[in-house]
């Protein structure tokens, strides 16, 4: 069989840079996660698993704009097949970049907002409850139309989205809106600050969320880090309430471990999580972790990620 | 993350070209779509997209027979997910081609039918609007099979295609008939003519339409032609008329503008458009248009389109 | 058009090779397909095809463990669209690899069993009629979860494989099981021998599976082997008896002629097969074949596959 390769890095005919160019990458993951009391009937224990690739299309213009496409086709354990999801067009110009179609939205970007994700598969209880739009990795809605920008420049990051749940009809039902995020994140030295405010998120009428981050890198290896969430509401108008995580992380040698604590209003149990890393090289690594959520059931997973 | 990178052109190991590869090309486009009176409770303008993947995969022989096929993966606004289309192969040796499966037809597939296009979506009421079988760019009938043969010899071409509703079944149903189609294009200095036709096209008994063709090259920047279509009967039997349109487009620096009338038979009204075309290099251009379709409503598209 | 070029062989930047890659193989075949009595209402002879992609992504970690994940889109006539199958992930050092989702099966993966095969699409009825789990090359079932290990030491390779039909339940449904294989194939000189062994194969309890073949490489030009399969059981319990197939292969210059004789247990009928190849350079070849099933009907094919 001749083989089709595709290398990371490669040579390009000419001296300049090949102005349109096509980008395969992802990552797979795959191990055991273990959750309690998953169901009756149902295993606790399954082998979890992701594989993601992105396609990712450019074409640089005379002028230096960047025009880009991206679809991804992510499979999940428990799917049946792979599909792609909806495309997201770009523009880019000197760190401004203007996003339509599956775009990337604010409250989903800023940074800080996942850093207390752990374990093979990045989760956390700690992340916020809130729901908002973001990007659909797999099958989406039909007629969602989102159209962001971001700006970065020095340290900071400045992002805003919009997302129309149906662009097709001239007016949305009773109680769905567009949805309009924005956000910034900062890094100045140790110190990251990060704050994201999103009105009528996930297109609820009403449902309005917050967030603000900071994070302070102690040393080279060791981090910390608050996060604090204004969930907002649900579709019916009942408040979530808010919640507050705190998370630390320490690195030494290729083990990094890590741990989380988080909060809810009105919630007698705290969510908790400690997890370790171990680096294998060329960005493929070992994690685990054990987690318990808000309702005293304990998570764990065990396995391995690898980027490509 | 490590990125893949897919370069435009890049150094093949060997002085001898390689016998098998695979390439992936496609354009995307983005911007916005008017249409007058587009339905009750809709919304008129929208944003409109397309992003197209060809995944094409070649094999030489050692006689210089180069077998081929391609897959298509193609997400526009509206859709949910993107899914692959059904598989064109093909085999071509000194100009000759010979494809089955998904196939380009005859009638699709000859000079200037869609000349008098226009704006980043390419579309102009002055296409033909007869019904007839055409490659599927997504999803496509179950048991669909052409077959189609092109050959290409000094400024001519020459395209037969044919095309089974459903080779499975010894019999068709009463009124559905296998799509015939033989066409032809020829240049010669700044004229070039072309012809189509097509029998039982889409596959409808009787469905017999035609078409012909001539373009002039004024000078380098200006082009005018006229194409005129016989757009058949419906499954119905009610006659579809004829049409004739003209157009034209004038090129200045990296700006094109384009212009066509649209006439149908038994029809008091005329289509028409005007547009223009601003070259971003690098294959991408910005570019819009408004058109009138034969009802009297308006059409108007502003957007961005690239190549990779 | 800006082509993305994905040449078979390419340079890569720097000394070591690339850590992370991703690769895009496979193969496209079509021609014509001759089934007798294939069906009342039906064509007899259809043109079928296959076109299929492997796309796989790999990570080589700086112990040298390799991960990998591959994804498969096939499209075959009768088909309406493409989508990718249920991903597999593998691990692999030294000769052992490790696998899970949706696994090579070790039933399916020994060496000899498919060597009867012939004709562009590679089929023959001397091919095991027992049911067991396969990778799912399209859509495949939603929690279907599967682990292998094989592992490669001079000549011989060993193969063992898992298959939960359903991960998710904490009890299968009676009747329902999981699958276990394993097999080895080992070749010395000019002779190559095989086994593999399948308790409850694809989920079906009782379902216990065997075969054992062995081949023998007369000369650089000649081949003959024998492969012995027990079928198993039906899910209603009924025996599928066991099934013999003898063939041989003989190749002079470009042209391979390949036959089999099969024969099952309490069936008077005996399956057989004529077949050539003419290689085409490349990994192309224009292939045919005359085969007959245990009922007395006829088949036919004759096309062209090549590999990419």
């Amino acid at each position: 069989m001749k083989k089709v390769l595709l290398a990371t890095t490669m040579f390009v005919a000419g001296a300049s840079a090949a102005a349109a160019e096509v980008t395969i990458s992802g990552y797979g993951r795959f191990g055991a996660e273990y959750v309690e009391n998953r169901g009756a009937g149902l295993s606790d224990t399954i082998i979890s698993s992701r594989l993601r690739f992105n396609i990712d299309a450019t074409t640089e213009t005379d002028a230096g704009v960047t025009f880009g496409a991206r679809l991804r086709f992510q499979n999940d354990d428990g799917d049946v097949a792979t599909v792609g999801n909806n495309a997201r067009f770009s523009a880019s110009f000197s760190g401004f970049t203007v996003s339509v179609g599956n775009v990337d939205t604010a409250f989903d970007s800023v940074a800080l907002t996942y850093n207390s994700e752990m374990g093979y598969q990045d989760s956390s209880f700690g992340d916020s409850e809130a729901a908002f739009f973001a990007y659909n990795s797999k099958v989406g809605p039909a007629n969602y139309m989102g159209v962001s920008a971001t700006y970065s420049f020095g340290g900071a990051n400045l992002y805003f989205s919009y997302v129309n749940p149906d662009q097709t009809v001239s007016t949305l039902p009773v109680g769905i809106s567009e949805e309009i995020g924005i956000a910034a994140d900062y890094t100045a030295g140790q110190f990251t600050v990060a704050a994201a405010f999103t009105s009528d998120a996930a297109g609820i009428v009403g449902n309005d969320i917050a967030f603000i981050g900071a994070a302070y890198a102690i040393n080279d290896a060791a981090n910390v880090g608050l996060n604090y969430y204004d969930n907002g509401t649900t579709a019916g108008g009942v408040d979530r309430g808010n919640q507050a995580t705190i998370y630390g992380n320490y690195t030494f040698g290729a083990t990094t471990v890590r741990a989380y604590l988080s909060d809810r209003e009105n919630d007698p149990d705290t969510a908790y999580g400690i997890g370790a890393d171990y680096a294998l090289g060329e960005g493929a690594r070992l994690s685990g972790s054990i987690q318990g959520d808000f309702n005293g059931n304990t998570a764990a997973d065990l396995g391995v990620r690898f980027n490509f």
